[in-house]
């Protein structure tokens, strides 16, 4: 039942009886039954509690009539493992305590398997299957990118320039290797194992791509995005390949691999799909701000990316990235019936 | 002997003895000259005060061999005389004091005259014109572009994803419109004064334009950067019109207007021409962040920029954003060398 699921099929670029929709970032800080869980646990509390994890990733497709769940954690973890310490600081976002800083620093980064490092996801990803299977509703997994951890595991925190990840790159190509090599081979384990778990599709996150030009991007960066993407194909479900600012480089993103290419809001998506060409699925690309207009504003901005995907098989609805937490509630409703409503066949 | 440098050769797209170069935020806290005079002038005093307004536009041009002085302000400036009170806070940039978030406050916004508001500026370039015409060099005068200076009025300070302004923007498009009229008028006149107080190019900066997508530039932003250009067309300088992050539109940065179209690093150079077309100069985009790299990296990457030129005439060599603070001045001298080394006919 669940295999013959909208999303599933969309991925598959199969026909499907309405597009496809879900959220990134869906289970978050604009629903009110989310605010009030974090009320009694911090943000890492969740991620690392299976039972939590999976009861916050259940919440928005309870919610909502959304087409997939995606397993509740963040892109950074896979760093903790690796012997990074990271924490969540109150407005300050994610702060790691030990970044990187020299060749010597990426020698000591460790590997070790998802099982061990990762675990409490995994067991989230199976409770999550558990309460999902019934309702035919898939579960995706997901990882940071290898060059969106590689810069956050220098930068040590969010940047603006990421001039400490690009000075490293481009001034210590052989430790930068080293990393990215490190990075592809967690990440891609990382994602084979959610698969094991029970996830129906993979979504690798290179929420920061976009920072690189395309020669970088294609010397420094494609090679382990791909690895990353080739050790976790066996798994034989869909891998969606998400990365923002990058109108510049599609085709990079594309050759990198995936299923399923991930487009921002900055490009047309009937531009984008001609670029990336017929034998991927798309998924977005709605900007996130559209959602705080009002109807009317919304649904304009909505109809539009369905014309330009113009009634394709392999459209997944999306926004061009997470979800602001400004986000009114009703308005998601809305936007999830609508997509469904204006492309039922 | 001004009107025949490479830099204005360059923006007439006429052919040039070896390809001209200047960088954005050429006068910054990376050269000690201007460190040493900010720890005795806070920031918008330097803007406000013609003399050192400008002797920081000079420390660029005398201590590199750079084909252009920009003068030295900032992008903000324009929105006090609007009526928005502007501060720079130590560490966190600037902050406006009543930022606009109602159509009322629209409408109490000023539109003075440039002498009136921001003849501080207009002062500084008659000053930098008589210093720099002996030499030969031109001088660019700037204004921020109306949606950024609009992004900014709304946001009132920095912001990640602008949701305050595109949920203006979206939700109130009367207002909207009558705030971008306003900008536009502001922007446009103010660009034509700097043009008669001695600057013989313009650049029209819109940093922030890469926020939105495709369609909302289109209907929201290009009539009124055009209608800026526009304004500013009869004073007879050429016009730089640069935005970052549009690799996904821009053909319509182009549409808006501008001699010579500024390209950000996340597009390969030529195949930003290809689309910009040939009836156009074309200023950049080395990342910023490859001025931090050893020279060997740097090179590298500079030579690419210029093997994508490929010699045409129109090319004015830039970085693809302002130059960051920790950039080794050492390196700015070679790359300024280099690129006229590389080029020479």
């Amino acid at each position: 039942m669940t295999r013959d699921s909208r999303f599933l099929k969309a991925c598959r670029r199969e026909p499907v009886d309405a597009t496809p929709i879900w959220l990134m970032r869906q289970a978050g800080r604009y629903m009110p039954e989310y605010r009030a869980l974090r009320e009694k646990h911090p943000f890492l509390e969740v991620v690392k509690s299976p039972a939590l994890a999976a009861e916050v990733t259940l919440q928005p497709v309870s919610a909502f009539d959304l087409d997939a769940a995606i397993i509740f954690s963040d892109i950074l973890p896979p760093l903790e493992g690796m012997g990074l310490g990271l924490t969540f600081e109150k407005g300050e976002g994610p702060v790691l305590h030990n970044p990187i800083r020299s060749a010597a620093d990426v020698e000591a980064l460790e590997t070790p398997p998802a099982e061990e490092a990762l675990g409490f996801t995994l067991e989230a990803i199976r409770l999550a299957r558990r309460a999902l299977d019934p309702r035919g509703i898939p579960l995706i997994g997901f990882s940071g990118a290898p060059f969106t951890l590689a810069a956050y595991a220098i930068e040590g925190a969010g940047s603006r320039d990421y001039a400490l990840a690009k000075s490293f790159m481009m001034g210590e190509p052989g430790a930068w290797r080293l990393l990215m090599e490190k990075l592809s081979t967690v990440v891609g384990e990382y994602l084979l194992a959610q698969a094991a778990a029970g996830a129906q599709a993979l979504q690798l996150f290179d929420s920061w791509a976009g920072a690189l030009g395309p020669a970088d991007y294609r010397e420094h960066v494609l090679p382990f995005s791909r690895r990353a993407i080739e050790i976790a194909r066996p798994a034989g479900v869909p891998i969606i390949h998400f990365a923002t600012d990058t109108a510049g480089m599609l085709e990079l993103i594309r050759e990198a691999g995936g299923d399923v290419i991930g487009v921002d809001w900055r490009i047309e998506l009937d531009a984008a799909w001609r670029r990336l060409g017929d034998g991927v699925a798309v998924q977005g690309n709605l900007d996130p701000a559209a959602l705080l207009a009002p109807w009317s504003a919304l649904e304009e901005r909505a109809r539009r990316v369905l014309e330009q995907a113009g009634g394709r098989s392999g459209h997944v609805f999306n926004l061009g990235h997470g979800i602001l937490q400004q986000t009114p509630v009703e308005n998601v409703r809305r936007l999830v019936d609508f997509v469904h409503d204006a492309t039922r066949r």
